[in-house]
């Protein structure tokens, strides 16, 4: 099933965010969210009348650090004995096509594309076997970086939290096995990062438990997975989209706060 | 005026929380945030009759990691140039009274006493001297954070943000000036810091404006300012208590998580 969280098309309705579940390009309505259960209201739209917005706003985007052997040693890191997190601030969401923003602090700002996990039940100190239970899907996330403020702050939350820097979406599957599938960036059409998310050191149920052992989950709120090998700079005018087998495309154009 | 947040005590009404203006023991109702204005209702209650909450449930917490020479001293750290910010999960908030729970995984958690910023407006970008018009006031927040942890992570994040790790109250106070007053943390009684306010680095004022560089503040989010000297570990049976004139307390029992 995919879930969308959408506003009609301006001019048409409310602007309060509603849930659907998507198919054959038709959004079935959902009544409330979808994190207690899926209950559909008798209405629907086509995919054109909606404006999709990010699948979830979650109360907090938990990140891995070092979850892939390629980009351990591109960034000249040690094969981590547990998962390294931080923590990027939900005011940096945004959806799928929505612009990056390049802010003027930064001279090198990466993608960094991402299986994000969606939390559906809120949980503290899950197994790891029990971790399934509370996942309500998957999406895409791109971990947009400014590498110089990274490394000069040695804390990594601020150069990972520029307004515009958590591109989310485009839905929530919720059937899908993660590790069957690439996660492949392209910028302008050109591949950049393709990896089987099966070759992460830990596992997104690994994850899930790990990060609920410090910190009870709520429903929306997002863990990022960690990215493969090949991140590199974005520019003013490319587009940089991240697509994973079952869960879609994240596409997003790139633009600098000066040429607003 | 002191602004809490509450709910009445357990039998007397329902669970939702409420916003009150806190004047001679007595809570006289708002009928919203107090975000955009203050409204009244025409309803109060005794300080009794309530149970307080932390006074924002922000949607994030801002943390700035040295901001006083006598820390940086004691931590071994350099003088920064600009503030160094991290992130503090927001599920971590309790209110004051709340217990802070010690977790089996960490051998050292220490107490911070820091005064907290408080957002009333959003804002992107302000300058030093807009700051002070998008702020809704000051309390008291404990950077409670797993000393060992955070050493070995490197990053902040998780270290300070396991469950009950973000004491904050025990209200919002929007008139005072928090340069005037001494931040003051007791154990058991006994005072551990006590460092006048004025002498932090990087004043209130200027902490807003950099933040809001990088992220958009949204009304609720909370900046905490950074902790004095004299920070130290936290045992079993401890109470915590934070205080700055005009203020109030903020007080807090420490547990262990193996004997709840």
């Amino acid at each position: 099933m995919k879930l969308v969280r959408f506003v009609p098309q301006a001019g048409t309705g409310s602007d309060t965010p509603r849930w659907g579940v998507l198919e054959d390009n038709e959004i079935q309505v959902l009544s409330e969210e979808p994190f207690a259960g899926i209950s559909r209201e008798d209405t629907a739209l086509s995919l054109p009348e909606a404006q999709l917005l990010p699948p979830v706003m979650p109360g907090k985007v938990v990140c891995v650090g070092y979850n892939y052997i390629g980009h351990i040693e591109e960034m000249g890191q040690q094969v981590p004995d547990e998962p390294l997190l931080f923590l990027k601030a939900s005011s940096a969401i945004v959806g799928s096509g929505d612009d990056i923003i390049l802010p003027p602090e930064s001279e090198r700002v990466d993608y960094e594309g991402e299986l994000a996990i969606v939390i559906g039940t809120r949980c503290r100190r899950v197994s790891t076997s029990e971790a399934e239970q509370v996942v309500l899907g998957y999406t895409i996330l791109n971990d947009v970086t400014a590498r110089d403020l990274q490394r000069k702050d040695g804390q990594f939350s601020r150069g990972k939290s520029f307004d515009t820097f958590c591109p989310l979406g485009p839905w929530v599957v919720t059937d899908l096995d993660p590790l069957k599938s690439n996660v492949v960036t392209r910028v302008n059409g050109e591949i950049r990062q393709d990896a089987a998310i099966s070759s992460m050191i830990f596992t997104p149920a690994f994850l899930v438990s790990y990060v609920s052992q410090a910190m009870t989950l709520e429903p929306g709120d997002v863990i990022a997975t960690g990215t493969p090998a090949g991140v590199g700079p974005l520019a003013e005018g490319d587009e940089v989209s991240i697509s994973v087998d079952g869960l879609g495309i994240l596409a997003n154009p790139v633009r600098s706060e000066q040429d607003r």
